[in-house]
């Protein structure tokens, strides 16, 4: 087995598959109730001013506030009401000086009323109420375009569509949302080592039960893609240059576990041209990435981190997905040794600020990955934190 | 329109709702490949030990640890090659003294070795190898059950299942996995002043766009359950009634927003049996919950901080799921008020440490909620915080 020549350093190697990767340009329409989580293709922009119109923002007595200036507990002034609307009614009289309308939260406010005061602020007596304190004009007053401005952008091309914003859209009548196609990402597992069953003669013979297909379809399904899986392979360099061939063609990238490393049977770097092979990630080093594809290794865990590592970046790129993980401070419960030239991918547990370094080693395991939640970069020019220290995590 | 009496505290609410529901007991079998987000029904244990046998952790030369005792760079020890395995291949020979076999990581330890030496450490000259530092016993194996020990639990009931779960289930044979009913929300939506469209005449006569359903159908489907919408209901008291009826029949909560408060057209609360109606809670104060049904306010933000303060609690609950939403540390970027006897809650934008708190005010603004990503709560106790101040947020 040939070791790699040259590490390339994480960040440039990241850099450059994202460099060689574009958005792409399919769009598709899906009713509104499909659209949480799918990524926006467009700019949507308000068709209308919110509120529609000056309103009320309480549920009270709609008047002139000029009428109330002299208002006093002791000396309230007495107004006449001409007029009671409920939810979504429009009143169709006119505030006049020493007139007011009652009113609800949201009702559109009178003609001639420019203010409205709270009804826990008057004393009601029949058609009249007292009114104890002056208000200004404007006050309770929710005025047009207050909320959202006609022509304004409510929701930017590559959002990544959450509850409120469906309720956004539907506001502005869209009910078939323009999303983007969801990049297909082409799952290819090979190696020899694998079988789909836990028969205890195999696994003691030193065979393992192939893991990694179900994990890399969850994350694609995770993070904007759309998963094809083009089964487990053997390491037969015709088999393995034939799914690569297929996936390429039908798929928008090729992730291919196994014989990432420069082993004898180590084939499916020698069917694309990589741009890098071997990074200073770790664990995850043997990756390599050119023409749509990325090596990646067969252990579990190193798969788990090169995903996030690189892949799920790759994916939103396609994707043309607003994407950033969310980044949390935390204090480490344990202290996280690392080598220099090495960018380290650790997992961890997080949880209320604290995060507990998951001290398992070995590429192979799944339990550590199981119990992080998140997961801390220590990055070349570092030799790792302290017990103590505060440091930045990336939620999972 | 009569006033809530007395106020329930927030904390007290929200307890007396998730005593009053129960984990439902329905369980499901689903294929593994689509078991992601969903609820464990039962425990998974071990079913074998991971690794099954003792392995070697590197890529390199298994042997027996005491040969290489008195190694030096300047003094190496000489072993001869008897054997070299690839992947998931088991050596047939066995290690004796001056012998060792060549392996990848992963590899069954062969029979008499007992420490593997790294690649890197050794010099290789047709079947010698010249090792130049010592090897510990033990050095470099993975040991048969250090990952995982047979029998050991390795996924808890209720877990809410995530990549690195499935790859776990399928190394333990799992293709088929128990998972907890989705529970059924009902959700009822409820107001004349709600129209399917933005019609200009209609939004300047005081109708809004009904937006509730499709938001708050994406918030259940983000929060383990299954949404049933039973359509937009005049505010007309049978047509409410059956609505509720019906749904109380169908699924195991209901949701029906708007004449939540006391109105003389708010005629939700007259059918169901409240446990506490009007919380100190702001936006959202006239919720009110009982006999499986939160009956929710009208307006958009005010629903969706209900749901967020109370409803997502309850159906996790239903779902059996093993969930608590994600606190996080941020420095606030502007000064957030409250008014003592209040439990705030108040939607700000976390990025990298920081959250800026969404200063718009109005239970019906919709843009607020699209721009908040997460959400601070402000205790009863409490006047607010500072600019400044570090508080913890709760990510959406």
């Amino acid at each position: 087995m040939r070791e790699f020549k040259k590490l390339t350093p994480y960040k440039e190697a990241l850099e450059t598959a994202l460099r060689d990767l574009e958005e792409l340009p399919g769009v598709e329409e899906v009713p509104l109730e499909e659209a949480l989580g799918r990524v926006l293709a467009e700019d949507v922009r308000a068709t209308y001013n919110v509120p529609p119109f000056d309103r009320s923002a309480v549920d009270g007595y709609a008047l002139k506030a000029e009428d109330t200036f002299p208002a006093r507990e002791y000396n309230p002034v007495e107004l006449t009401v001409v007029d009671e609307i409920t939810a979504g009614i429009e009143s169709k009289s006119e505030v006049t000086n020493g007139t007011a309308v009652k009113l609800m939260t949201g009702n559109k406010l009178p003609k001639g009323a420019n203010a409205v005061v709270m009804q826990e602020m008057v004393k009601r007596e029949g058609d009249k109420i007292h009114v104890l304190r002056p208000v200004a004009p404007g006050q309770n007053v929710a005025f047009a375009g207050e909320d959202v401005k006609e022509g304004e952008i409510v929701l930017k091309r590559g959002r990544v569509l959450r509850p409120a914003d469906l309720a956004m859209l539907k506001a502005f009548g869209i009910k078939r949302v323009k999303v983007k196609r969801k990049p297909r990402a082409g799952i290819i597992v090979t190696g020899d080592e694998l079988i789909e069953e836990p028969e205890m003669e195999a696994l003691a013979s030193g065979k393992i039960v192939e893991t990694n297909s179900v994990m890399l379809t969850a994350l694609v399904r995770e993070h904007f893609g759309e998963p094809v899986f083009y089964g487990v392979i053997p390491d037969d360099e015709e088999a393995i240059g034939k799914a690569i061939e297929r996936a390429k063609m039908e798929c928008d990238l090729v992730l291919i576990t196994g014989g990432s490393a420069f082993g004898e049977k180590d084939y499916a770097h020698r069917f694309v041209r990589l741009l890098f092979h071997g990074c200073t990630n770790k664990p995850g080093r043997p990756i390599g990435y050119g023409e749509r594809v990325f090596v990646m290794s067969g252990y579990p865990a190193a798969v788990f981190a090169q995903f996030h590592l690189y892949v799920k970046y790759a994916i939103a790129k396609l994707a043309g997905a607003d994407y950033k993980p969310v980044k949390v401070k935390a204090r480490l419960m344990g202290k996280v040794p690392s080598s220099l030239g090495r960018h380290e991918f650790v997992k961890v547990y997080y949880e209320d600020g604290k995060a507990w370094p998951i001290r398992k080693k070995g590429s192979g395991i799944i339990s550590a990955i199981v119990e992080s939640n998140a997961y801390l970069e220590v990055p070349e020019d570092s030799e790792g934190y302290r017990e103590g220290e505060e440091v930045w995590i990336t939620l999972l």
